[in-house]
């Protein structure tokens, strides 16, 4: 794979940085738009971080800030001045300076509100009660509403007095006298039909509203399977038009979903900066390290019931890492398929029992296969018979266990309230690791001794 | 987490399946849109799944299987008839149908191209000349054109004489009279702007055009960065408009990559269908598990170097797999990191060396601090002082060989051209595993023995 645009900008931009001539970084940087420049300052190191930082367009700080991981974020809020945050808070969409807030300090946030004008303090504030997770927390409160009974010349007459539309416009919202919503009115509507006729004739009825208590997750799934650029939300109650969502905040919400996922799965967090001051990486790293030594020690206790038969056996010593590790890797798999799974609603009570039924035929296939491949070469390696009976047994019986282990956590997880993608790889690589022991040196016990 | 509403679907539809009513079943099947029959589809295990898509709407069939999953799709196409595949692909907008035609037979795809008006074959042709991982493998042909020097009005006209717009229009695109790309006219500006106006007068000339050649992966990061919702695609020469690319395909594709990265990790292909044949989804793992083996073997090959010293001190045998367990956690966390910071081009050759430092120091850091907990717990454990010093230094020592391989690994693949996310936690958690045992059991001959 060939470098991307953006590694070759950084790799030359690093250079220029080291070399200390600035003219070209300047010119480099404003070529850049507010979410290439995000991108570049979240690679960067702490200190050319912050130089970088100083250079950037005061014009663009809003949205270079609303682009970077948190962490990051939090860390170039601190270098700026209460002036600068309100100035930058200043550009900002509602739904985003509802965000934004969050991250700054309370007696800047106190200040950012005061220099609002009435009506967009109104609408944060409107946004700020819901959820950032629902549809609330997405929506921006910026809808253009018309009247079903009025002819499409009116709405045309009306746009062009409006001037520009909010951002990501692609259709009206039309409402009744008591904001109800009763349908969209997509300005490609607006401009293909004949301009005598009335909005309720032309409207679409079809396109239903999301509730604002809706889960961010659900709202994506819904643009997924609609297709949708842009929808309405209502209150839950009566179904009154308070917003919109567009399409680039649910991007959003997909590729944050998808990565809590990849990194959960390594017990990350999904704002971890590339170059968190390394405190803090040491520290969110520690907590998973020590956890994850705790059943470390389960396994070497376990290990340590035989310690009589290890005496006796050595080669028992030798050979039993392979088969936890094999376990472990096949449960891994099954968690990462449960995780996606879970992730797009397509497991659950409904299908368990088929599901368990299919990977539990798949790993005895698997089981008898490597379990034959291990005493093949176990019995070249030690020609000891038995011994190789005992390893592709406990094999064979690990890899059933990874099979049931790596279905049922996650599904249990989820239940239970937990993050199937950050808890379930850790508990179903203990019980592989620990069964995966205490099967090869339990049967070897019995058989060998 | 509450079940999701798609989950309570299926559980019911399951039910109902089960129970042997029918009527419900199909109630509950035209209330789906073909986006969430395929998520029902891809949860159902085969024999309910070829129930069940029996009963779709054949005039949603073609949309159905554009979202399946590429194994679900080639299982359900081998139970159709060659008409109801010729039908399926007649409602397909030609970006769609090119893939679709991938996974068709011959014979087949010769048919539905005899089926095509021609201008439809000619723009299917246009578009499957293209890379499917490129701009013009995701463009669709149908834009709108209009020249610079005619006013709004006569835009508008020719808008309403042409009547509906294709799907996701937000813009007609403004060519010269060779078809060379001049700027954009979003449906928002004819409507809010004057109508007298030329078109040159109100475009937007900042708009920049994707060569057809743009790998997918860029065209999704420009649509991230620059909040777009369809943009126009150029030929790489003579910079003429030949399509444009929309906001639906460009979500499947950031989709489909953090899927990929998520199962790569642990080996499993981006497409595996979560109801796979139990022999096919048996095969595809067993590579994987057959690789691990190796590695496995290997791993316990370095154990048996130290066979002597094992038999004399059992205790190195109870505690081994501590240090190579920790050893695969820290290194795993790392690649998740890299493979996302690779895949968000944030990581490359510019900042690795200010990447491996942070790294060593947070290894550093985790080591000494896990490093002194260990030796704690087994001072305490086997009353052994030494002891309790040896796996203290290799748990550090593997520490900063886990920091490092995690690190460089994923790299080194990348320019080997491999894919990071599938080798590099293989690759990496072998190296932390056969160093771990050897750190811990050399340090252990040294020092006890």
């Amino acid at each position: 794979m060939a470098e991307s645009g953006a590694e070759q900008r950084v790799k030359r931009l690093r250079a220029a940085l080291e070399s200390g001539r600035w003219a070209p970084v300047q010119r480099m940087l404003a070529a850049l738009n507010p979410a290439e420049s995000a991108s570049l300052l979240a690679s960067l190191p702490s200190r050319e971080r912050a130089l970088i930082w100083e250079m950037v367009d005061p014009a663009d700080d809003g949205e270079v800030l609303l682009h970077l991981p948190e962490d990051v974020r939090a860390e170039l809020i601190e270098q700026m001045d209460t002036a600068e945050l309100v100035a930058a808070a200043g550009d900002m969409e509602i739904d985003d300076l509802a965000d934004f807030l969050d991250s700054l300090p309370e007696t800047v946030t106190a200040q950012v509100m005061r220099a609002l004008s009435d009506t967009d303090r109104a609408r944060l504030e409107a946004v700020m009660v819901h959820d950032p997770d629902t549809a609330g927390g997405l929506m921006n409160t910026d809808t253009v509403t018309v009247r079903p009974d009025v002819s499409l010349e009116v709405v045309m007459r009306y746009l062009r007095k409006r001037g520009e539309l909010p951002l990501h416009t692609d259709a009206l919202f039309v409402v009744d006298r008591y904001g109800v919503y009763l349908g969209t009115l997509s300005l490609e509507r607006i401009l293909t039909s004949d301009p005598e006729q009335l909005v309720q004739k032309v409207m679409d009825h079809e396109l239903e509203a999301l509730p604002v208590s809706m889960p961010a997750h659900e709202v994506a799934q819904r643009f997924q399977s609609s297709d949708l650029v842009s929808a309405p939300v209502v209150d839950d109650q009566r179904h009154r038009l308070i917003g919109r969502i567009t399409v680039d905040d649910v991007v959003d919400v997909i590729r944050a979903e998808a990565e809590r996922n990849l990194l959960s799965m390594a017990g990350l967090d999904d704002q971890e900066d590339l170059f968190a001051p390394v405190p803090r990486a040491a520290r969110r790293r520690a907590i998973w390290l020590g956890l994850n030594l705790c059943t470390a020690f389960l396994a070497a206790r376990v290990v340590g019931l035989f310690e009589a038969t290890l005496e006796q056996i050595i080669a028992l010593a030798v050979l039993m890492p392979i088969v936890a590790s094999m376990g472990g890797i096949a449960a891994n798999q099954i968690v990462a398929l449960m995780v996606r799974g879970l992730a797009l609603g397509q497991v659950g009570a409904g299908n368990t029992g088929a599901l368990l039924r299919k990977e539990l035929l798949v790993a005895l296939f698997n089981g008898l296969l490597w379990g034959a491949a291990v005493a093949g070469v176990v019995w070249w390696w030690f020609q000891w018979p038995l011994l190789s009976l005992v390893i592709g047994l406990a094999l064979l019986l690990n890899l059933l266990l990874a099979a049931s282990a790596g279905l049922l956590v996650p599904l249990l997880l989820r239940r239970m309230g937990l993050d199937p993608a950050l808890a379930g790889s850790m508990v179903v690589t203990t019980i592989t690791d620990v069964m995966g022991f205490f099967l090869f040196l339990g049967l070897g016990t019995l058989i060998l001794l």
